[in-house]
């Protein structure tokens, strides 16, 4: 039974409705395959660009789909509960358009129609091995030179590494936190390489990568905004970028209940179902209050977002809220379904490691309890 | 700093406004002398009333304030987060209206005006001694005689009870689950007399007493409904009930938390404040991080019930997780002020005990899961 | 049914069954009077003193009762679980005679006696108004004149404070975290005088209050150790006193466990007793768990004390351990009570009370972990 | 460093250095190898036994170690620290021998040397598809033939199975609780073959298989105790059993604590280590404060027991708290780490996934739980 969403529009019903038949058709059917074998859905991303789910939050005059966030984040939650993977990637690939559509010009605002439309995934290249949440700490240089900037350096946990189109690269020009700057890159160039992915607990099917990038030029016009500009424009795309990832957590936290609610009225023990005993059910109530609150708490900062008003330490308290519930609800399925739940017969195994990530990613928790705690200091 | 809330129109905007404003002076100053002498602020309700907030969620054409649920409940958030008891009391005043306005006939509902005008207050009477979240225990009976019902029995746990003006009082007119009745009795009877009040761990300033029925005697048109409608004019109200808790428990935890960043940046430990000490910087972060999503999940509750759609999991899931949230918010509250905190010279040993009785009263948390787990079964 | 206790000796046995039997007859029957009344049981430090149970952890040459710490800490736990506030006392008490007995001259160590066996009752005066877990902050200053010492200042949270015959008092004789210095102090001198009781959420029948030093002026030989040694010393007793808390947070948990499982076998809803709802059964075997897994962990510690090796992270857990899992567990104890736990009618509520302030003092948990922290960094 | 224990012996002194020492050399070296290739440690459990460590908890007169559980649970919490899969093994391997031990005849008992001494491996076998937990609803039969028993079921989840040398096989030679009877089973047969190992999320060194029984037929005298007896005999073990898995859940918490603390104090972020920064150092110090304490109580359980004292609520009290401690300890493990604890290149990503299991075999917690709470229904 689909989940009983509060939507603004007949044309967000639609679009959702869409999503979930989408997901169900291309996502449900395959992830088990690419999640088990670790390969990547050739194709994949690019039926959902084709159904227009690539581009979603941003205008139709661009190639978008116009929705406001509050729209686009159920869509993802959609996914997710399918094929979290899938969702993370998504999610990363609008964050990796946000700055040429936030600070570009309009000569470069001329690529947003392939990037949003889903012919070009895109990956984000802040991290490095040394530096996760502290990006003033950047080391991977972006050197002027004629032909444009020259890029050394490495840079770490690319999602889609190695398989996107465009990356938001992040690179220094200068010292200190005024000296980073921010380039639309291309996804192969000439003395760029990618490492081997990164063996993860899970999200198998999309690759993590490091790049190396060993003095590929960038044509100048990939500069993105100023010389320097390149940590404000990071940090004007994190707070939209936690709600991508709390929705993410949501969407794998409802798959989970779902999964959970559904074996709980199969199994018998001691002569009842198992959602019969107080003492599971009680734990399914649990799980259902997580997952109401955590989307609940998403939603309300991307209204926020919406109407333009301030939601930063919303989307941090969205994003905290919803991967530590989710963590906590992917626990407890596997707990619902006993041994059987710690096999790969079933998908709950699968949802608890892909729940661990969510607490890491986009500022691990960590992070997001600081920004809320600078922003209490007077 | 008052909290940055979501509001549909200006005219609620106004109203909170308004809210804050009665809050900070007729209660911030009144609160701190009848918590600890336990005496009842006379004439508070009265004011409340004049200023309208006695029947915000009731149509203007019954004396009501034609406000949605969304709009309500965080006028209520407003009360509590400087007197919890008075938001308590305001939010069963609002139930114990719920059975007339639903279940009268024409000929009853003329008594709305005035009792949602505030010139009368309203209790609610439904447990028993041995019949708290278990309803069909009830035993106080209602036998129908020649001048209306006589009433026998002990009805307990009465909020305001001694001090209303009226009550939705439930008793038995037969046998079984179908054989309770609901009343709207008056305060004041030949044959009821109110027990001592309940010694309690907080909330003082309101009390709550047991009504001995000995015996008396309501007119025929006090009967609500049908005879043995009544536990399905009880339950009809529980949902709304939840919210009103989960709303007030929210409004509890915001003022903890006020109170609690307040000190943090106040007070000086190791030669920084202890906001800037990551350790309870931390704390502060979680604490808020609940309190969002608290609120976010039962506004979402009331937009559903505004809506007309079905909420009842949702307000079960938002009582359970702003109460909870409230009881783990006002304990980290006393211990950001350390051994201060564990004084009457700050509110947040007030506040810890007042969180307490969240949790249990209008449906124990428990009871609550018991509702969501129960929707799961097929 | 008394607590299974895996203990050493047949004497200690004995000891804990004379202490069961002093704190049914002593303790338990005069609790909830004074608690309420908020007045100070007379004489009934006396009576311990005489029962041999204030000096149980020092040797029986200087008057104590050569008991280990894993039995003096049980027979806590006993008191604690009738009396929160009589046991911290004596724990408080048994940390004030710590200086004497470790730093004292043989001369000075001639108090001890007198002190252990109960005649005269002891207090700890370390904190300030500005300084509670940072005691490099102190400034009440001890100034050498002819005569000893001037002690000018003001001391704050003294367990005791104003009722007991001596304390163990630091105040300044230089400065810096080595200009601090170590005093046995008389409970009453010219220029002494006790602040107002502070009005305290719990705990209510022994004192915490402020002391005024106005100039007055102690006797040179009532220095303990050396100028200057003050906070050696009190940090060496800090690790004892934590154990102490530990210990009382333990019984108290015990004493709120008890209560919940006597009613939950009294108390029927929905036709069983609701010790026989899982719902409800899994909330007292969860607070059971928290019990024996406190008491083994502070247990574990104290044995480590005994045996003279290294305990001090071990204490700290225990302390961490034991006072959070009884805020937790005293919590729960009013739930499963209902309504009726949030009366003063039964002990839970003011078990829930008492409980809170175990987080706080003898260094906040906070504290705690930032001890245990601390000894991880290489 | 190694853990700091407190042991009854030099000889257990000893015996903890040995087992470190072979844990080093042994397990820590082919752990990651056999855990990535899911393949199983040929030869590992001989050497094991040839070191004394599959027999320890017997007595010597029978092949044993002679040592209490409070020993031989430290060292199977050593063998966790390094390897959890080969820990739970030799725990099962302990559990399989103890129906002979405890009920077989003398004559039975000429095996147990073998058993013990490691030469044997041995594994358990109660659990069937439909029936985990729930004991009494085995279908699994044992028919009396002329030359024995002719078994016939599929039997579930056993540990070691179609690897080990025997088995305690639980089988149907009646109805109802009483009709089922213990036997020891050999590890081939005719009539009997394995089933594919579970593909699961954790533990892959060693096989978890069903059995499928197709009439193989067993000696006589490979019936443990009486027939109907194997119930009786089964929960005799529950107690021993669920200790094992506790000290196991131990050493896997302490390995990721242990892991965590080396990372804290190499990795830097915003230009501290982060150990240094209290935000990490306090989830530092819940972790060890839950690792210690989970120690403490599984030890105080296996106190009990060595003294035959009962210990059966201590038990399940420390197998909750001990697995629900690991699990979260492992999770927060994984988030020191970040973004590297999510891959395979440390070892905290497979501590999380192996802490899951342990909350749900012998005896999911819930179990545990409802153990627990019924020893409090009078």
């Amino acid at each position: 039974m689909p989940v009983d969403r509060l939507l603004p529009t007949q044309e967000a019903e639609d679009l959702l409705e869409l999503t979930r038949d989408i997901a169900d058709k291309e996502l449900a059917t395959r992830v088990e395959e690419h999640e088990r074998a670790e390969t990547y859905p050739e194709g994949l991303f690019r039926t959902l660009g084709e159904a227009g789910l690539l581009g979603l939050p941003y205008p139709e005059e661009v190639g978008g789909g116009g929705q406001p966030y509050e729209v686009y984040l159920q869509v993802l939650e959609e996914l997710a509960a399918r094929w979290a993977a899938v969702a993370v990637a998504t999610s990363v690939h609008s964050l990796s358009c946000f700055p040429l559509f936030t600070f570009g010009t309009d000569e470069q605002k001329q690529r947003l129609p392939e990037m949003l439309g889903g012919s070009q995934v895109g990956g984000y290249s802040l991290s490095e091995p040394q530096a996760g949440s502290d990006a003033a700490a950047l080391r991977c240089k972006a050197e002027k030179v004629d032909a444009g900037y020259r890029i050394t350096g490495t840079k770490a946990w690319i999602t889609h590494g190695g398989r996107a189109d465009f990356y938001a690269l992040f690179a220094r020009t200068g010292e200190g936190s005024r000296g980073v700057s921010c380039f639309l890159a291309p996804g192969q160039a000439e003395g760029l390489t990618w490492g081997k992915p990164e063996e993860k607990m899970g999200l198998h099917a999309v690759p993590t990568t490091t790049a190396n990038w060993d003095g590929a030029v960038l044509d100048a016009d990939r500069l993105i905004g100023r010389e320097g500009q390149g940590l404000e424009i990071a940090f004007s795309a994190l707070d939209s970028g936690r709600l991508g990832i709390a929705a993410c957590a949501v969407g794998l936290a409802q798959g989970a209940l779902d999964a959970a609610v559904a074996y709980a009225n199969e199994r018998t023990t001691f002569g009842k179902k198992i959602v019969d005993h107080q003492g599971l059910g009680f734990v399914l109530a649990d799980m259902a209050a997580a997952v109401d609150s955590a989307r609940a708490t998403y939603l309300d900062a991307a209204r926020r977002r919406d109407l333009g008003r301030p939601y930063s330490r919303q989307a941090s308290a969205a994003k905290l809220v919803a991967t530590d519930n989710a963590m906590r609800v992917t626990t407890d399925a596997v707990q619902v379904f006993g041994g059987y739940g710690y096999t790969r017969d079933f998908p709950v195994e699968r949802y608890m490691r892909e729940a661990k990530i969510m607490q890491i990613f986009e500022g691990t928790n960590q992070i997001q309890r600081l920004v809320i705690s600078r922003g209490f200091a007077r």
